[in-house]
């Protein structure tokens, strides 16, 4: 998806909200049968036919896929094909942190971006270079690398600072905003450090940043805009568990709408921020 | 498997070579019929049979199944079932450089130890402790960490110096080498880099080390032993293009055999090092 899509999809339906694929098959509703991954493409379409009124891309999170074995892939498969059919304005991204190089890289780029129809993966920076490039030589394809993130040991080694007194995350941003653009570069900056979205402003006033942890991890929505929105937007917000786990009961499609629809009309008033 | 039994079966086989399985199915000899996945499982095994007498360790790569989609991930399966069966005294490492938090990572921990039956994973340390932790609650499975890798763009961010004068790989090495022991936890070291296992050695002198990049990427093994060994060796060597593409042709297997057993050889001879 080009850039001046995911723009126009924003605006148009006043939303930019992600939500997050995370199907647990040990905490799906009783009242989804089959095997554990039909379970999981069953609980997975019901939930994207509820939500996507209310929001502009879904991000899989392959781990989920993967514990299930070939027959977990086998439903990943199916998912990304069932949003691309029914919803193909929605932008999907493979939430794979995947890293690795030369030859590896470009093998994760082929099944993420050719054996599947993702338009984004999320990527890890710790090998460089090396890692992202063959990521960045397909077209309308994204790259979303792992900035500083939502969890408490991100002040392990993202934060540690440097000789030149920055900060590992915001040398991983300066460096890699190099090797691509903002038209095929975005970072994962955790809701739950908004204040520091000032700071990455600075360095990349154009590139989107996808946001997790609203919610769930305690991040604010409204923090989250006030210090990281721009004109075109330039923020997906992911919503996992708030959202598809919302209720474990029969009305867990319901429930899931109602609070993809309570981010989304928070998100319509902050888009006046834009 | 237990450590004590890893060093049991270097010194009895008198090598410490790990052959990484990476099939390129563009790359794979001609002769091998069947569809794609079908021909990576029969690659693979005629790799495994021709090798296992040379070597300690098989390190399947993900990304070259992963591109295969499902039918790739029951090839992985089936590979890693036929390793476990016919040579259980083989160590088998998932190269798949995961680095995710909390759930995410229990899930991958599940994947690669419950789903499938590996020894040991590779991790991306950037998210820290929380991306590790996961992993370590299994007993007699093994944490294969980042370090510093041998592509050139390791001196983006592995090489960065802190306020302490600590390069990142060292902070690395030395937080992690606190959450785990020697006895769950490896680190991955590249060939290229042999001077650096000295310093290395100073902060880790008992944990094995993961060492690729011998062969194809130019690294001495030679100089790996001289720097890396210690009195219980200590280290696995990998070597994967140049073992499994030792021949395109249709005796790819006797081809992979015989470099096998010429680093093998070498091998043997600096294990009176250790």
């Amino acid at each position: 998806m080009k850039r001046t899509d995911l723009v126009e999809n924003i605006f148009r339906k006043g939303s930019f909200l992600c939500v997050g694929l995370d199907p647990d098959v040990k905490k799906l509703p009783e009242t989804i049968e089959g095997s554990p991954a039909q379970r999981v493409l069953s609980f997975n379409k019901a939930i994207i036919d509820a939500t996507a009124a209310y929001c502009i891309a879904y991000k899989p999170n392959l781990a989920f896929f993967e514990s299930l074995g070939a027959e977990g892939i086998a439903a990943l498969e199916e998912t990304v094909k069932y949003i691309r059919e029914k919803y193909p304005d929605q932008f999907i991204i493979a939430d794979a942190k995947r890293g690795d190089i030369g030859n590896t890289a470009q093998l994760y780029a082929r099944t993420f971006f050719e054996t599947m129809d993702f338009d984004a993966v999320t990527l890890a920076p710790y090998m460089g270079e090396d890692s992202v490039m063959p990521f960045l030589a397909y077209n309308d394809k994204w790259s979303i690398i792992l900035a500083l993130t939502s969890n408490p040991s991100a002040k392990d080694f993202e934060t540690t600072i440097d000789t030149n007194g920055t900060p590992l995350y915001e040398r991983v941003i300066r460096l890699s905003s190099k090797w691509g653009s903002p038209v095929n570069t975005m970072y994962v900056v955790g809701a739950t450090q908004a204040e520091s979205l000032r700071d990455i402003r600075k360095v990349v006033p154009r590139h989107f940043l996808l946001v997790p942890g609203v919610g769930a991890q305690g991040g604010s929505l409204e923090d989250v805009a006030r210090h990281g929105m721009i004109d075109e937007c330039g923020l997906i917000v992911n919503s996992s568990r708030g959202i598809i786990y919302a209720s474990s009961g029969p009305d867990f499609a319901e429930a899931a709408a109602k609070a993809a629809a309570a981010l989304a009309t928070q998100m319509k008033e902050l888009l006046k921020l834009a």
